[in-house]
């Protein structure tokens, strides 16, 4: 499993690095990745007391939407294709660059704020098939949430179920209250998947400690690369967050400041967690390699033990195997037993030897050295 | 007990990072934790000359107590009931998040200026059952200090028995006083924990130089999670009381600041102090690595030794032990002899080869090698 | 080939600091380097709906160029020649210390305004032969853009293209946004140097963890090499680019703010993803060491294994080769397979000994140790 | 030795967090070490002419000599009687949270501006039986300096001979100047430590290249250990330096100002230093681990010849020592010459292939190996 | 040599902070090195078309030089004389505190602006015997520039030369330009140096990966310790020059600014490529300790292969050396020849067991191991 994980995890850092656009592209140009699938727009528009909750087939539909309802949140599913995507940026006046950011979906986490809206790119989690991170892109204007992701599935049905349920708080406030929600559940959504490296790192100190082998170590790889993958997607966030507040763009309204705060909180608390568990992964390592060297060093006394006391007793018999004519010993009649007992006490006396030096113990042994 | 150490220590590591609301729940949402003890409320309320000091059944009480007194301190231990939460939380006028922040109780050390209140957020440790922090908020407002905690007991008996004894520094002063009187209590509490890390880390010390063995690792392991879990409470407390006295809350007054930035400097000490405990822990790993070497040094000499000395004299015995009939030497008498003190000489001589490259000591040796 | 890069890696590391100035020279003192390329000039210069592309040989004929179009870029490659040199510093009145700078090719990225034009120096990467950076110098200008490369061929292919295409954009813009153009897609040619990289990380991991040896060492070497170099050249363009932005030089418009804002991101982006390659890198060299440490434990345990279970038979038969006249023992009929028999149940006692402590493993193995 | 300074190292660290206050006195509560010596009053009073140099029995006597004198200098070595100590602070008109910092030993260096004169803390190295640093307060009024010592005996005498010897510069100017006069003389004081610091590292770098033993281990240790405890005390020195000239207490006056640039910049001078020190001291122990690799290198290359030559030769031996009856070489009369010239060219074919590895060097060896 | 350059390198470390007055002394006491050489006054005065150049023997003689020529400098060579020193410091009317930091030649790189000059103290490099540095001061006047140094000999006859030979820009120029000049030749100076060093790490990068010896080790250690000298030397440079253009201190020209801002340039790179070698140079113990392992490995496997192979053998010879009477195989007459194939078969099984797991490969090794 080791394996397939360090596999998994290698292939979303490389992710972040790898641009479809081609250096010396005309800036704002979109190349959407063939294998990416096609978008797919879902609309909530609601007033207060009013809901609608619709799948939009053409993106010349969302125009009247646009028009009539106070707070209407655009969701995109899907960045494979350019055409629709060009139509989208059309209706939301979104900067060429703007568009190129939401389709190269290595960004970091930033917040831009432009004329028409504010720009925000965040990074949801997964942890499906190793740690990733998807790249989500808010746009917050006046009276709309666009949002834009790579792939369906979100954590973001909490949220539609409280717009649908019609919760008052929700329900009253504009598009920033709306963005905020969703970048919240967002960021939430980052506890339980480190309460799962949590709890891989304690299995690790638990084999680190009494059965270390190599998978360990690529198992602490993983995980420091798991973590790896999570901060770049974390710091910047807080940054962001920071910046929302602090930028004072018409489209992040006074009231939902508070709850930005909160928000910032919450990614202090994700870094604060992801530098301890980046500083227990290595110690880890550390404690690993001691557990090595203690081990060679136990598999040495052994070595070591026997052949202490074996060598010098094949010398000793050796020597009455030679066959020398005048050899008195081997005559006399008490010379073998009396060769015997020499031999016993010799053996004997290297391992008292050895105990003393605490080479061997007799009796209990609490732990046994294991591979 | 190291063992033991360990474990307690991580489960307070994962206490910070778990939340009890749900990704997506509404901003505010207060998720009680069902083992969690439920609340007891007790109040001290004080002028200069009167005080009651009571425990209250009904947060309605608390509105005839605040509108009566010109201090009155409402602590609340245990959070186990969001029905009696949200009745204190009406009372006071607390914020939704607020509210939330004191139940989710993994918060950093923080302080949030409200309209009403002060919100600040301190960290309490115990040493009860391994090293791990408490949570306790404080509502800083007019005429009212307001304090959650996790559980009954606390360091605040010694702040409790000044209000009681009538000091007159503290019944004369006001709110901010008091909650200065238990952020300072709850700070000097770290100390005697500090102190009984720097014994672990004296005693580590001393293992790790005389009698190191594989328990010491997992020690010093305990030792420095325990050391990450303090700086985690510590780090934002310092942060926090600079915040107290530099954000003009109007609930702060200005003849606490002195006070509170005698509190900052021991805040500063502690970190100085974590941070010196965190280089020698990480020092003593170095140390045993070292140790275990020269250790393995040391078994392979003695292995080396005995090879080198008896492989030699077993190959002369082989020798005069091959049955070939032309072997003229095992006629001669004077041989056997012969051969013997040859071996002797050249067993001898090996010891002295070992002795002058230091690795055979005769005589006293200081510290005998241990395991 | 890990021979070859190391070699290759250090060469540009060394280029970095090694200047033709000699100490004490006066400062715009211009040495050029015997064997660098003769200069070769290139003029593209258009309006929205005109184009002149030429090459031009002599410096003098750059001022009627200059008077006539409303955007110029002149591209020099090579400063193989003082006086060439020197002739177009005077008609675009270069500052003595710039074309110092142009000509010293060791320069960190940077921004310098001057009142004729904005120096900027920026490092563009090449992996022809190992990774090192060519340092490109550009001077914008009011109505022209002037680079300097130290050898023929660059990344800017694409950006021709687009001016000769006639991009409306590009066309309608001034220098500026050619600089711009320039600059970024000089950025986005590091990306596929770093995929390079991460490629070369993602082969050392297997190779670490299946089957790692000495070459795997200098390769990660060469790695860490590799990534100072870009490092190098990376970080102080972040700063650069900031500067061009802030700096509020007349020459950089307004309008190209947003644009470089992106590029910024895209630094920031190449940063990140530098530094997390660092780490990974880093931690390669641990998982080595692990590696051999067990691999030297495999190797003890065999020999270990082996002396352990023949030096005590060895030492049995040698006392029954004893030439002793009293050996009641050699007599007995049973006496040779009962000692056969005791020699195996020894020998396989040793083994199942060595089988409880895990030592060797009967059947499946997983990973064969390989060297 | 190593021992012994370990130990007085350590107790000098567990002193920084020790604090005699319980957590939950009343702030400014002086709690006297019951051990400490009793306080010791002396006075030194000048104007440019006159001068009076005397010990104090009774603090009510200062009173006296502030009103008379324009330079009145209050030494006071022992913190051990509080009634003595409240005196003073009534006197001269105390903070009590000063008073209580005053008595707490453990204080960082800072400064802290009142309203009646600036309270300064330092901290004065001791090198008599370990490196440890005592703190010395000072308060620096109008027309006072007041210090405060934990133990009689400072570096304060040449500063004491230069105010008797009536050097005019110190006669004339005022309480600033001879507070940085004395400020200026226990910096001072830390260089000659920090040159003893200098030699043991010399001493470690001389040992651990020639003749590494585990002793060098705990010495290393208990250099980083000294270098933590300056370190403790140096570097808030400078901040607090920075903050006399930065603050603008009325009682720091503006003549000194260039004098204590001079001071700090020796602070810096000496942080610098010790962070050299520092990681002159952390090289030393990858030194000594990689020389004790070296040395069990060697170790198992003595073994390995040994084995790898007489192996083979017993076993050669061995052949010709068995009994069967139809070994026709037996017989043979040049056998035994030959046999005994086989082994002689396979244990001398051994080392020269060991020599051509390099194992074994004929003639001169450089550095012999030692333990 | 390694030995030496330690040696020589630890010298200049240790320079560093011993100070010649002692703790306690009066501010501005010059305590003068007996074996400092004696002062040596050198003087260039020039205007645009005139130059004097002489050794002037009395201070009061540069009075009148003063008086007369527009930029005058004075070199003094040697600190060895305080009356001479002090009598110079008159005529420039030099605080004594800056003539103090001229004598103690310890001082960090920094600039103090007084109000008769700027006073400017920079360290130029050696490496005649280990690199160290020396300390330069200059004192920039309103025409005239007076330089002290601790021994004759610099880096500043380029300068000279351009200045004799009536270089326009140079002589038409203020003191602040020459004061430029001299810092950027000085600064320049370190550029060969840092190529020395870089070739010193290109040397080691071959040796730790060819050839590694302990020789190895100490000699990164010093290079190691090199680089700090370097860095101490020149981090506060840039800090210094940087202060210079920042001050605005009336000495300093406006128009040198932009000279001092490449000379800023300088020192960044300085500080690049220190950071840069400090990194290659610690990463080369790390691959200088895997190649021991490395090589211990190799050693052990050799010792393995040895043991593993015949020690069974000899068992088995030893088994048919023992003389009990019934064993029937002595007296078969196959029984020997079978023996011995038998013999053949297990040594040939055990080589080719080692060879599948790669321990021995036959036929071309590409890297012999050595030692």
């Amino acid at each position: 499993m080791s394996d397939q994980s360090r596999r998994r995890v290698h292939r979303s850092l490389r992710h972040h690095f790898r641009r479809k656009t081609k250096p010396g592209d005309r800036p704002g140009t979109i190349v959407v990745d063939p294998e990416a699938p096609k978008p797919q727009i879902t609309v909530i528009a609601y007033t207060e007391t009013d809901l609608v909750d619709c799948r939009v087939e053409q993106p010349s539909e969302l125009a009247a939407l646009l028009e009539k309802w106070p707070v209407v949140w655009v969701n995109v599913d899907g960045l494979g294709d350019a055409d629709t995507l060009n139509r989208i940026a059309e209706i939301f006046k979104l900067h060429r660059l703007t568009l190129e950011d939401v389709c190269n979906v290595h960004q970091r986490p930033k917040i831009e704020p432009y004329e028409e809206h504010a720009f925000v790119v965040v990074r949801m989690p997964h942890n499906t098939e190793g740690i990733s991170t998807e790249q989500v892109s808010l746009l917050i204007g006046r009276n709309y949430v666009l949002t834009f992701q790579e792939f369906e599935g979100d954590v973001f049905d909490m949220v539609r179920q409280r717009i649908r349920e019609g919760r008052p708080v929700m329900r009253k406030s504009g598009p920033s209250y709306l963005a905020y929600a969703l970048i919240d559940t967002l960021i939430d959504s980052y506890f339980p998947i480190l309460e799962q490296i949590g709890d891989r790192i304690e299995t690790l100190e638990a084999a680190v400690l009494d059965n270390p082998d190599e998978s360990v170590v690529s198992e602490i790889h993983a995980v420091k690369s798991d973590l790896l993958v999570l901060r770049r997607a974390v710091w910047p966030m807080r940054e962001m967050i920071s910046g929302m507040t602090r930028d004072q763009s018409p489209y992040i309204e006074q009231s939902t400041h508070v709850y930005l705060r909160d928000c910032y909180d919450h990614t202090v608390q994700l870094i604060d967690t992801l530098d301890t568990f980046r500083e227990l992964a290595g110690g880890l390592l550390d404690i690993y390699l001691s557990s090595v060297s203690n081990r060679m060093n136990e598999v040495m006394k052994v070595l070591t033990i026997f052949a202490a006391i074996f060598i010098p007793l094949t010398f000793m018999a050796g020597v009455y195997g030679m066959n020398f004519e005048n050899m008195p010993e081997l005559k006399m009649p008490w010379a073998y037993p009396a060769l015997l007992l020499s031999m016993a006490v010799v053996g004997f006396g290297m391992l008292a030897f050895f105990a003393s030096r605490g080479w061997v113990s007799f009796g209990s042994r609490k732990r046994p050295p294991t591979d």
